[in-house]
C-alpha cells in the first residue's frame, strides 16, 4: 500500500485498517486522520507519536491499560486481537512451561499493582526469556520513568504494525 | 451496582463493564479509572465528560469516527456493538423500508462528506421520523457548532449507557 492509497481513504476505511495500530485503541487512528494528508510512512508514525504526547497523563495511562498481560488469560483463551496474537506468539510466549507462566503472571500483578498499568513490551522483539528479565527490571524503576518507557514500547509496537500494514522494512526500525 | 463496588474494581474489570460507556474507545474507560474513587453516579459522569473535553480537536472528532452509522450497514450485517444495536433497535431503525433506508444512507453520507465524522444522536430517545428530521436539519449546520452538538449526543448516549449498567433511572437525565 503506498501513501497515495493511504491519502485516499475515508475515516470509515482508515479506521479499518489502522485502528489497532494501537492495541485497542481506534479512537487514535480515527484522530489521525485529521491530519491527513501523509507525505510519508515517518511522517503516518509521527502523527500517531504525536497524539499520545498530547494526551493528559490519564490518558496516556490509559492506553496502556488497553493493552493485555503478556503471555495472560487472553493468550491461553485465544481472545486477543490479531496483532496481539503474532507478537506474542513471535516472542515464543505461547511454549512457555507451567513454572514460567506463573511466575510471568506472578511478576505482571506485581506490576500492575505497583503502576496501575500492564506491562507492555514490544514483545516480537524479544524472546521469552527477555521479556521476564525486562519485566523483572521494570518492576523497580520510578512511576514517572516507568510511564515514559512503556508508552515509548507503545509507539514501537505501533510503528512494527504500521509497517507490516503499508510493507514496509521493519529492519528499519 | 454501587459505588463503592464501583469504587473497588481493577483497571482491567473496570474496563471490561465501562469500556463501551463511549462506543469502541475504551481508551475512555481506562483514562477515567485514573480518577477513582467517584463519589456518585454524576461524578463517575462528570470524569467521561471531563475527559472528552480536554482532547485535542482531532481526538474529539476521532470519537465521532468510531461511531456508527444510524440504520447503515452495520445494523443490518448484525455487526453493531451491543449498545448501538439496542439503542438503533429501539429508535425503529431497523424496521424501516426500502426507500426510507435510502433516503437515510444518503443523508448520512452527504454528512460524512461535509462533516468528516458520522451523525451521531442518542437514537433511544427518539423515532425514526425524528432521526431522519434531525439528520435533514443539522446537515446544514456550521462545523463547529455541529462539531459540539455531536459530541453533546456522544455525552448523552454515554449518560445512558452509565445509568444502565448502574441500574439509575435514564428518566432523570
Amino acid at each position: 500500500m503506498d501513501m497515495d492509497k493511504v491519502n485516499s481513504m475515508d475515516f470509515g476505511d482508515f479506521v479499518e485498517v489502522f485502528g489497532n495500530v494501537i492495541e485497542r485503541c481506534p479512537l487514535i487512528a480515527a484522530a489521525v486522520w485529521s491530519q491527513r494528508p501523509f507525505s510519508d510512512l515517518e511522517d503516518l508514525e509521527a502523527r500517531f507519536c504525536a497524539f499520545i504526547d498530547v494526551l493528559p497523563q490519564s490518558g496516556q495511562e490509559g492506553i496502556l491499560r488497553c493493552h493485555p498481560d503478556l503471555a495472560g488469560r487472553q493468550l491461553q483463551r485465544g481472545t486477543l486481537t490479531a496483532e496481539s496474537q503474532r507478537e506474542q506468539s513471535a516472542a515464543g510466549l505461547q511454549g512457555l512451561g507451567a513454572e514460567e507462566r506463573r511466575r510471568l503472571a506472578e511478576l505482571n500483578a506485581q506490576y500492575r499493582a505497583r503502576f496501575g498499568f500492564p506491562f507492555v513490551l514490544a514483545a516480537r522483539l524479544r524472546d521469552s526469556a527477555a521479556v521476564m528479565s525486562e519485566l523483572a527490571r521494570r518492576l523497580h524503576c520510578p512511576p514517572a520513568q516507568e510511564l515514559r518507557t512503556a508508552l515509548g514500547e507503545v509507539k514501537t509496537i505501533g510503528r512494527l504494525r504500521l509497517r507490516d500494514l503499508l510493507g514496509a522494512d521493519p529492519a528499519r526500525l
